[in-house]
Parts: structure tokens; sequence; C-alpha cells
């Protein structure tokens, strides 16, 4: 059931090439661009204040990502997310680091408060954080990989905010308030590169820019990378190669089909 | 002829290391760094408007690209622009996405009007909104790949500009106002990796960076591209690999050489 | 002897994966975060005045890198590094560029007298300029790769700054005021790739996170990146493949082992 609503957002996706605004962090800007690109969207990363309102005018989706926030695109986050809502345009948010300064977290509220997303996407301790608890955040990893919890945060979260709520780990959880899907898939080495959160996120904002349910975008883009984690493990030839891997991972998802959903997919109902 | 004149700037790179000031964008400036690098060029990254012009004071050119521009940015690109001026050094400009947004509209017109340029390279749709014309500019990639009307809108925009034109596609067009050349290398792939025009730019700067005539610079930076394109795709083993095609494409310029151009350039006058 | 400091070092990043708090340029960003996660590090940028203090709280070193310095960032700098001296969280500074203009200078001059290092680690240009010589500095490259003086600039510096002083060249020369070691590892590629000047100084932050001594981490980080040159080149196929190359570099470090050291560690005393 879920693989045909895959196979509408695959086909959306390499007819419309859907416009994937960004306003993201500086580190894995490039990672980002190019797993949109490779997926079949059209990346645009602008975050001028005086730009955003129109770029977002003209985009699918709009990706919002805090890893570097700064003062002045906390006001284009708002911004953009105001419009964005306002024309119907989904928003996907990566709240990173959040809890580990006041400034995340005090950013995090505030565009919860001001911007309805359609998804928000975090590792166990960035979501945690938003949910209320402590989220044990020290810097942008996570160091609580524990399941424990995790449906009914998911859950919880997902009705409380009315968004999609898509915490990726080891076992990935997403739910939209009312039903919870686990992902299985993935590899150990997708923790050994920096930016795989970050463009988790970008590939939900490229699912979901096709205005399919957001649900089954936010399902289908976090899978995606996790069966293209295993491609590309499974392609190296000596373990611990991290920037082989990295390279194989965009090499994956260059060449990804649906094929790989229905070889590879693990997920199933909570 | 033209070959004569590509060798003496691809003897001058490698002679004389040109220092290649960019304001560019936190996108692909990774890529622009390292190219220039590749082929033999020394890149340098600065940006802070108390800086740029003692930057550019020591360097062989100046490559301006607007793909994230913000307030203080774009003051820079000024100052810059007209220091380089000033002193004689060329000036590459990159228009990324002019047209998406009326702030981006802004900016090239206010560069254009205060700062003259040695070469503008843009893709179609950015070069038909410069020129005049609904460029169909969707974010920052080309939506228009038609050559139609492309060697008219070259010359005529150079000859306004006073100024070499680039339009790079499919098939690369470029004008100094009186010649119009066609380059019909490259590959498709080039435009599955964000920031090939970026990069295109970065080397017509390196070209420029020698002082040459830099409509010959413009022709060669853009060739280089295209044949490393070519290079990089037949060294592929699988053909969608967008990550190792990136990769494959900085060893192609790393391994250039003046044989590259004798074997696989396809340049002659439209 | 060093060895077994190596060992230590190499432990304590392995169990305790010291989070890296970086206010580092965008040019090389996405190179040092993976170098070191690469490593076993944490690494995480955060740059806005408003964060940089409480960020820099939960990290186990600070590395301030002045590549794409602006208006912004310089005030970072100065208030993650007083909190990282009032808390005693060690302070790595790579100086990029200093002597290419006056806002580089005056802000490492700025840095240096409100900020106590415990390592400072540039190119022989860049290192003679903060010791008073003419560093002959062109951009962001060293043009100035003699030996002579070294050993006595390292050790003097050194022991005016209170820090330890590491020179990165052909050969590196570190000094802590009162010993000088020569680290003979790397290879020439690793010049032909951008950033590896600011990965090493993100490597030596990773070792100095573990809070052992200083000394024996920038030897360390240094050293690491050497052998990583060496490793990467001999897995080339292809001699200038610098595509290659940065990526093979990366996967050196993915797997680096303390056998690497005894293998081919080539660090004496000066």
């Amino acid at each position: 059931m879920l693989f045909s609503y895959f196979h509408e957002i695959y086909e959306g996706i390499k007819r419309d090439k859907p416009l994937i605004h960004h306003i993201t962090n500086y580190v894995t800007v490039n990672d980002c661009a190019n797993i949109v690109l490779a997926l079949g969207g059209s990346p645009v990363m602008a975050d001028d204040h005086k730009e955003v309102e129109e770029m977002v005018s003209i985009a699918s989706a709009l990706v919002l990502n805090v890893g570097t926030l700064n003062q002045r695109t906390i006001e284009s986050f708002i911004l953009a997310g105001k419009k964005a809502n306002a024309l119907g345009v989904p928003v996907v948010l990566d709240p990173v680091g959040v809890g580990a300064t006041n400034l995340r977290t005090q950013t995090l509220q505030r565009i919860l408060k001001e911007v309805k997303l359609s998804v928000l996407r975090g590792n166990m301790s960035e979501i945690k954080n938003i949910y209320g608890q402590d989220g044990k955040t020290r810097g942008v990893d996570s160091v609580d990989d524990s399941l424990a919890g995790g449906k009914e945060i998911a859950l919880e979260l997902a009705k409380r905010l009315d968004c999609v709520v898509a915490i990726t780990g080891a076992t990935d959880i997403i739910s939209d308030g009312e039903q919870v899907f686990y992902i299985e898939n993935g590899h150990k080495m997708l923790s050994r590169v920096t930016g795989t959160g970050c463009m988790t996120t970008s590939l939900i904002g490229t699912c979901v820019g096709t205005k399919k349910n957001p649900f089954h975008g936010a399902i289908m883009g976090t899978a995606i990378m996790g069966i293209a984690g295993e491609m590309a493990y499974e392609a190296l030839e000596q373990k611990e190669a991290v920037g082989t891997f990295r390279m194989k991972l965009m090499d994956a998802i260059g060449s990804f089909s649906m094929e790989c959903f229905q070889e590879r997919g693990k997920i199933h109902e909570a």
C-alpha cells in the first residue's frame, strides 16, 4: 500500500523536479544541495530576509535547518515559514542541536509557535528536547539512541504540533499523530559522516515537495537515506572508508529506483 | 590559433599560480576553491567589507558569485568590484538565480552599473533575464536550454556591457561582442552535480587571472569544464553515479593538459 | 615515549568522543567536521555571539579559524575564546591568511591579546607574520616553505605566547617553547587540496580535546595528517587525481590506528 504512495511521489519528483528552498547551515549545505539534485529535485539556497519570501513563493517545499543559525537567518526562518504557510508550501524543519544552547531552544520554540510545520525531523535527543524531556543533547550528535518511549513521543508530539514527526536513528520512528511506522533500514556508517541527518531532511523536503501526503513523504525520504546507506556500505572494499562511503551514498541516491524499496525496504507499522 | 592562446594562458597559470579572490556563495565555495587549485591557481575567499579591497589588490582576478547574496556581501561585491576596476584586476561575474527574486535582479543591475566586468557567465535563463527577455528562471537551475537566439543575445549583450558573455548549457555560447564561439563539449551529468556553473566561473576566473585576453580565457575555462565532464563520465563504471562523477571531475581538472584540448576540444566559430 | 602519549590521547578520543566546537570558515567547514568525526571526535559548528559561550561550555576544545572572518564572527571568536579560557577548555587557533589584509592582522593581534591559546597552527608565512617577520603571505597559501629559521621561530614564538606553536609544511616544526620536534611525514598532494591546513588544525583540536598535554596533541594531530596524506597518495591509481586523493585522505583518517604511527611516523627532536 505504502509502495503505491511512494510510486506516486517518485513519479512526481521525476516529472516536476520540485524546487526545494533551503535556509540551512553552511556545514552540510553542499551535501543537501547535491542530494536533492541526485534524487531528482532542484535545490535553491537563499537566506537573506529581503528575498526569502519571494523565493519560497516559487518553491515546492521549504526546508529550515538551524545548524548554524544566527540573528540574521533566524528572522529569515520566520519570514519564509510564514509565507510558506500562507501559500500552502510544505515546511520541513530540522532542529539541529536544539537543547545545546538557549538560542537554539528559544529559536525552535519561536519557529514552532509562528510557523505550521508539515514535517519535523530530528534525532532522539532533539525530539525529546522539543517534547519536553531531557534530551541529553551534546552538540549536534544524538547521545540517546534508545528506542524506549520513542513510539509514544513521536505519536504525542505529532498530535500536539499537528505535523508529521520523524525521529531518525538505528530504527527510525515516524508518526502523523495517528499511525506510527518503524524503518529498520540504514547502517551505522551513516553516523560517521557529517550531515546525514540534514541530508535526510532535504530528502524529506524533496518528497513532500510533490504535495502528496507529508506522512508518506517523510517515510519515503527517511527510508531512501537508510537504504542508500546500506547500498553504499555494501559497495565498500575497505570497511572504515568513510570518505568513499560518503561518495557512494550520493551514487546510491543518484541511481535510486522503486526497485530499491521492493528489494530492501524494511518499513512496518509499530 | 585559439590553441596557441590557450597554451599561453596554461603556461601562465602554471608559472604564476594566479591568486583568484572570490566573493561567493557558501553552497559551492569548497568546490570552487578546489577546482581553482586543481587547475593550478590559488583561491582565496574573503567577503568582509573591511578587507575585500585589500584582498583584491593582491589578486590576479576577482570572481563575484551572487548565489547566496546578503546585505553584507552585496556591499562587498561593489567595494571589491570597484577596487578591481581601479587596479585593472579582471572581474568575472556569476549572476546565480538572477530573475528568481527582486533582490537578485536589483543586485545584478547595481553591479552592472557600478562595476565593469571582464566576463559575465550564466545559464540561458540568467543571461536572458539580464538581456531583458523573460528568462524563465526558477531557482538557480536553468529551465531554458534552447539554443535559439543565443548567438544574438550573447553578441548583443557583450556589446552592450562591453565584456565577454558566456552562456553555458548543452552548447556553450561565448562572445566578446564581435565574434561568437560555440563549445560542444560537456556531458549531461554536469547538470546533476550542484555548482558546475559556479565552478566554470571559477575556472574562467583562473584563466583570465593570467591577464591575457578575457575572451580567450572565457572560452578556455568553459571548454575545460566541458572536456573534464566528458573525461569524468568516461571514467565511471556505473552510469548514474553522481558522487563518483563529481570526484572524477576534480581528477580530470587536476590532470588536465593541453593534449586534452587537442584530442577533445569541439570549439568553433558560430 | 611520544607513542605512549599518543596512545593515551587515541584511547581518550575513542572513549570520550570529545566535542570540538569550531568557529570556522565556510570554505572548508564540511571537511573539518568530517575529519573530526573520522578520527572519533564530535564536531559542532556554531558562531552566533548569543550561543558561542554556551556551546564552548559543553565542548572539550575550541577551534578558531579566521579563514572567512567577518565583523560578526570576530566578536564570537573573542567571546568564545575568553569563555574557553575561564573554563579551562583548550583553544586552538588557525590564523588563515594573516598578513594578507589589515583586518586579518588586527584580528589576530586582538585574539592573541585577549585569548590564551593552547596551540597556534599555521604555515610558515602565517607564523612568520605573527612572529614579526615579513611572512610573504599571498592569500591563504604559504609562499614560503623554507625550513630556515623555523626552529628558532617556533621556539621563540611558543615562549612568547606561552602556547604550543605548530608550523606545518614539507617538514612540520612544533614547539612548546622548550623542545622542538620535526615531523617528516606528508605528501605534496596535500597542498593540492584546499583546507588541509584547516583540517590539520581540527585534528589538533580533537587531540587536545582529550585534555592531555597540548604539545603531544599538536604533534599527534599534525602527524596524523601527514601520515594520512601518504596513505592516500599510495592508494591512488592515477597520480594527479586530486579528487580521489581528497576522498582517500578521509578514508585514511577513518581507518587510522596506532599501528600507522609505528609503521610510518617520522617524528624526531630537532
